[in-house]
């Protein structure tokens, strides 16, 4: 990004001034509520309602056009733009010329209206880039800085000011978020329609956020990533900072349901690029409030160590529960602890961890039960559950509990069940910063996630791990076979590929006649395998061109003959032009599947899994490149099998290291070959003394090809 | 059940009458509040305040005592008793001499209080027995009935009347639900807080709300079930009439952890009896609330094809996300449909599922789109997903779409997110019997389970299935190991006990020398496992006391040797007696366990998985016993694992109906034998050809042995 740009965004969030094209005196137009909005919200630089055939407007002096906003003003405005579609790049030049640095296009009407709307937006785009101007939109419901008592939206009804920075890419969530804030007194420090994403875009976002002092936590709606390798790079910056927790809409199916196709789900590379950016992924939209309130309103917990206290029944063990499937434990706590509760509190109230304190419990009790509690060493965080049914409890809870002493800052979160009985006290925990939910789950996955985030430490740089290979030998493979007009590339030039790069595969070499075959195979020195070797016949395991397990000279001639047979119908396509005789695999290796393939956005994605069980459990793992050798060792280990590679019943484990460096010279190749689509090692045979690519395919791209000519 | 206590509970249900024992003055008491809910709530019959030291009531007459009731009001008088824990008793034998047929208890202090409390809570069992009085609580929130005007609760606020049926265990949820119902305008046929669960539980409200003319769905929240085998009665009987869903709380740790031990736990018998007997579980608290709403106000889909038609943005790619997680399916429209929305919808609108009307759709637009795909025989269910930045559109859409003709009832659920902003659309919705939810996932996931309801067809009836066996070998092997003071029974008698029903087994003999070790080893004609056969020593798997595959009569008698001297050491508690001989197990067989264990409260459960991926996948599936020929069936297709058996790559499946009976045999040893707590058949060894315990290990209970004698 351009510095000019970089201080334009800046000049975005915090403009001295605002005009706004297509200002109207008719209440019911957006032109109107918005410079309404701007009025209400007590900004304190100077609004020109832009409107050539009005005077005034809301008791505002109208001007005519852009150019009459004074000289001063004039670079440090934000120009908020309501007009027809067909009039904005029109506006859009004239303010760039001003110079304008800033701009929301409120106007909707362009790409997602089709051919015309799509044209025009091209030139928003165009005059953007010449003119250098931070863009919002267009179709965006615009923009809300706390900080500047800046609300530049159409939405009715007002924002608070608060912790939370938020982006949305949708228009109907956006306008969610906001009625939803309203309801629960939910504060932001910025809220911004994206819209169309002509030129800003969540990594702006996301960069302009991490550094923004008024913001302590980041919370966004996507629906696609605009530039995959930059939001990798804004995202691993802001995370650093503070939290970011995204929701993603369009997962698309998730289950691989008996195939072993990658290419079916590229939601998978978001799943990489969140984890490996340390992004909290809210899997349900739901989530995304539930942990934007605790987020912005606790620290993050030390450690996993939870407790519970409560005056309902059993729902401490409903919040045990939740704990279990979420990474947390509930505490245990200490000698002195459980002493000073049995010493305070009712005889029969217990004292072990979740903390049931009956009905009738007042809000002293409560109070004696959670300093306890915080005081524990062992204790991380606290949940606190009041039942309605005791009347009266709730009154002085909310004051109570958040001035207890609490010098480490343990997260203090909230759950109250029921709906208007209780909306009051929820309200009153909010506005004494802790935050309160309606269920325990939500309460519980909200703290988990802090906990994950704690735990996200800046060790996870990407290392370049360098491996002996050779490219030009790779290279020259590629183009032969693209010399040829192969695009999908099976045993000999797989082979040829990888091995150039140092993978080990399961010695293969061409026997053009039986008697080769035959000497190949006694140097093998153990049964092989025969694969037809024509470049057209893609080898597959249970493809008719295969023989397995070969184990005297007269079963690889005959399995020759055969495979020569069977192939000569085909001759005229397919040329054989031997077979290829290969080693079988050693007994008892694990088949596993180690791949590559690409995503529009995020570039190359590895993927690992055991072959079988990425079939029948979807347990696979996967990473953007270039893979860190941290990367390499979590892909294994996130596996739900990796037990069986790390040898269950005693069993010697496979060599895992051998693993990893299949897996980062993948990456090296991934990066050292765009005109590589795509990389499938299946199998590769790991035991204990190390890992080969039993089978290989490689895809070429096109695309990519055609650029490199 | 007697037929007493069944009509008595007709009577706690529909009383003609109402007492409140310990009726107060004080605004504040409990006495108080009660007795004023049951005249607002408009009961059409007598109300009785009985207070010794008052006069008038809330300007009701005040009765002394219960024996004041006049004769003819007393056997249809329903007993509501707010008296302190320790009068409680003598009230009720005095209710129960009257008689009065039905009562509440609402006092607490009674088990939850410890020992005194306990002492009177068996006090109020007992009575309650011997009079035949249909009793809920002690600690119970109160009883509501929509069609008698009934409201005996002490919850501030009212209840509306509607379908559902709701009972619970825990004081705090039902506080919860009535405070959320509140705030929904949700109504209740039947509202029953069940306290303490002296006489009456979750099995008496499944059995009366089955049959209730006013409920169309049962809700409830169990902390634990009272009698399993009734519970299991009641609630199959209840799921033929009408939906049942429930939440459980307290599920404990569901993972196996790289553990074996299925005793962990006891949870897993929930999900069994919940399957076996079609109750829907709601796995959070929320869940409850979202499914009632859509289960109380929709018929049930015919098939999993859904329309999603909204005007906003992508949301409709979040429904289909959560389709896809839930068995649901976006409903590919039928040509006549698409054609149709093309005609009448603006071109930009796409006529494809889901369907976005854009931002801007009037209610006329909604109406167009809703009919459309109500008319599509291929669409089974609707979604409307409306935004709240379409001003205006939100005005009049509840009551156009609640009035389109939608003949065949496909139900219609809505979504409309934000807060204050939507509150009233939503209410609108929920009034035209449309379910309104904040988020799509939870709207989805109703959907899902009526769906899943409408599967859950009347032929899943148990049938008993009849295998040869000689139980009376068994029960001498059981007798004489219990005789030798053995409870954990390996070896010897566990391959007698499982041979004795005609298990298959792997061919096992004792040798008592090295000679008749290698003599039996030649019999078996193959590799040869030893095994230490000592009763007193458990052989496992990787023990000191195992040695496998021994190929020749050397190996076999260094191997007895070896593990003759090694017991040796122990001799002086485990006195060898010899190693038992088996042959090995076939090559490529499958490892699977088969085994039983009993829960507290329903009893044997069946418990089925690939050894390994129970480890690593908690890969697993569960029936109670008895089996019937489909249950055992749906186990094996059960575990995701299920692939490997049914044959992956065209491998030969192994013999599944050898696995279903061994299934089967165990559940009738379960019946059979109750001093038998588990059966652990671990591995079993399945091929195409059949399926042989190559290990097991059996445990008895002690209590059930003493039972015996």
């Amino acid at each position: 990004m351009s510095a000019r740009l970089q201080n334009n965004i800046a000049a975005l969030f915090a403009p001295k001034a605002v005009c706004v094209l297509g200002a109207s005196r008719d209440p019911a137009k957006i032109g109107h509520i918005l410079l309404r909005n701007l009025l209400r919200a007590g900004f304190p630089g100077k609004i020109f309602p832009i409107n050539p055939y009005a005077d005034k407007i809301l008791g505002l002096d109208s001007l005519r056009k852009p150019a009459d906003i004074p000289a001063g003003c004039r670079p440090l405005c934000l120009a908020v733009i309501c007009l027809p579609a067909e009039q904005v790049p029109d506006a859009l030049c004239e303010l760039g010329r001003l110079p304008t640095r800033a701009a929301v296009i409120i106007s909707a009407g362009f790409s997602e209206s089709g051919g015309r709307g799509a044209e025009l937006e091209e030139k928003l785009a165009a005059i953007a880039r010449d003119f250098g101007i931070a863009l919002l939109g267009p179709n965006s419901i615009g923009l809300y800085v706390a900080a500047g008592a800046l609300n530049a939206t159409f939405v009715e009804g007002g924002l608070l000011p608060g912790y939370t920075g938020f982006f949305s890419q949708s228009g109907a969530f956006t306008a969610a978020m906001f009625d939803w804030a309203a309801d629960k007194n939910f504060g932001f420090s910025t809220f911004v329609s994206l819209g169309g994403k002509v030129s800003l875009d969540e990594s702006d976002m996301l960069a302009y956020l991490a550094d923004d002092p008024h913001t302590k936590v980041i919370v966004g709606y996507i629906e696609n990533v605009s530039d995959g390798p930059r939001f990798l790079r804004c995202a691993y910056s802001a995370t650093r900072k503070k939290p970011v927790i995204l929701f993603k809409a369009g997962r698309g199916g998730r289950s691989f349901a008996g195939s072993l196709d990658m290419r079916v789900n590229p939601d998978l590379a978001y799943d990489a690029a969140f984890t490996q950016t340390g992004v909290i992924r809210a899997k349900e939209i739901r989530d995304i409030f539930g942990m934007a309130q605790a987020f912005a309103s606790c620290s993050l917990p030390v450690g996993p160590a939870l407790a519970v206290v409560g005056n309902g029944g059993r729902i401490g063990a409903v919040a045990a529960d939740s704990c279990l499937d979420s990474g947390l434990v509930l505490a245990p706590f200490s000698d002195k602890t459980v002493k000073r509760l049995e010493t305070r509190l009712p005889s029969y109230v217990s004292a072990r961890n979740p903390v049931d304190l009956m009905a009738g419990a007042t809000p002293e009790r409560f109070a004696e039960a959670c300093a306890a509690v915080l005081e524990d060493p062992a204790v991380n965080s606290l949940l606190l559950f009041a039942a309605t049914s005791a009347r009266g409890a709730l009154d002085g809870l909310p004051q109570t509990v958040a001035s207890l002493p609490n010098p480490e800052k343990k997260p203090i979160l909230a759950c109250l069940m029921g709906g208007m009985g209780v909306a009051q006290a929820r309200r009153r925990f909010f506005e004494c910063g802790i935050p309160c939910y309606s269920f325990p789950e939500p309460a519980i996955k909200s703290l988990a996630a802090m906990y994950r985030q704690s735990l996200w430490k800046d060790n996870h740089m990407p290392v370049e791990i360098g491996y002996r290979h050779d490219k030009g030998r790779a290279r020259a493979a590629i183009e032969q076979a693209a010399a040829e007009g192969l695009l999908e590339l099976g045993g000999y030039y797989a082979l040829e590929i990888l091995s150039a790069y140092e993978i080990p595969c399961l010695d293969a070499r061409l026997a053009r006649t039986e008697a080769e075959a035959v000497q190949i195979a006694r140097l093998c020195g153990g049964p092989v395998a025969l694969k037809i070797a024509s470049p057209h016949i893609l080898s597959k395991s249970g493809a008719a061109g295969v023989a397995l397990n070969l184990q005297s000279p007269d079963e690889v001639r005959a399995a020759f003959a055969d495979i020569a047979s069977r192939s000569g119908h085909m001759r005229g396509q397919a040329g054989i032009s031997g077979c290829i005789v290969q080693a079988m695999a050693p007994k008892n290796a694990h088949e596993l599947v180690l791949a590559f393939n690409r995503h529009n956005s995020f570039g190359p994605m590895l993927l690992f899994g055991l072959r079988d069980y990425i079939r029948l459990f979807d347990d696979l793992s996967c990473r953007l490149a270039p893979l860190s050798l941290d990367d390499a060792g979590d892909m294994l280990r996130e596996v739900k099998a990796f037990p069986i590679l790390a040898g269950l019943d005693g069993q010697e484990p496979v060599k895992l290291t051998a693993l990893e460096d299949i897996l980062l010279i993948l990456s090296q190749i991934a990066v050292d070959f765009p005109e590589i689509q795509e990389v499938e090692c299946n199998p590769v045979l790991a035991d204990p003394s190390g890992a080969h690519v039993w089978g290989a395919r490689i895809l070429l791209s096109p695309a990519a090809l055609e650029n490199l000519r």
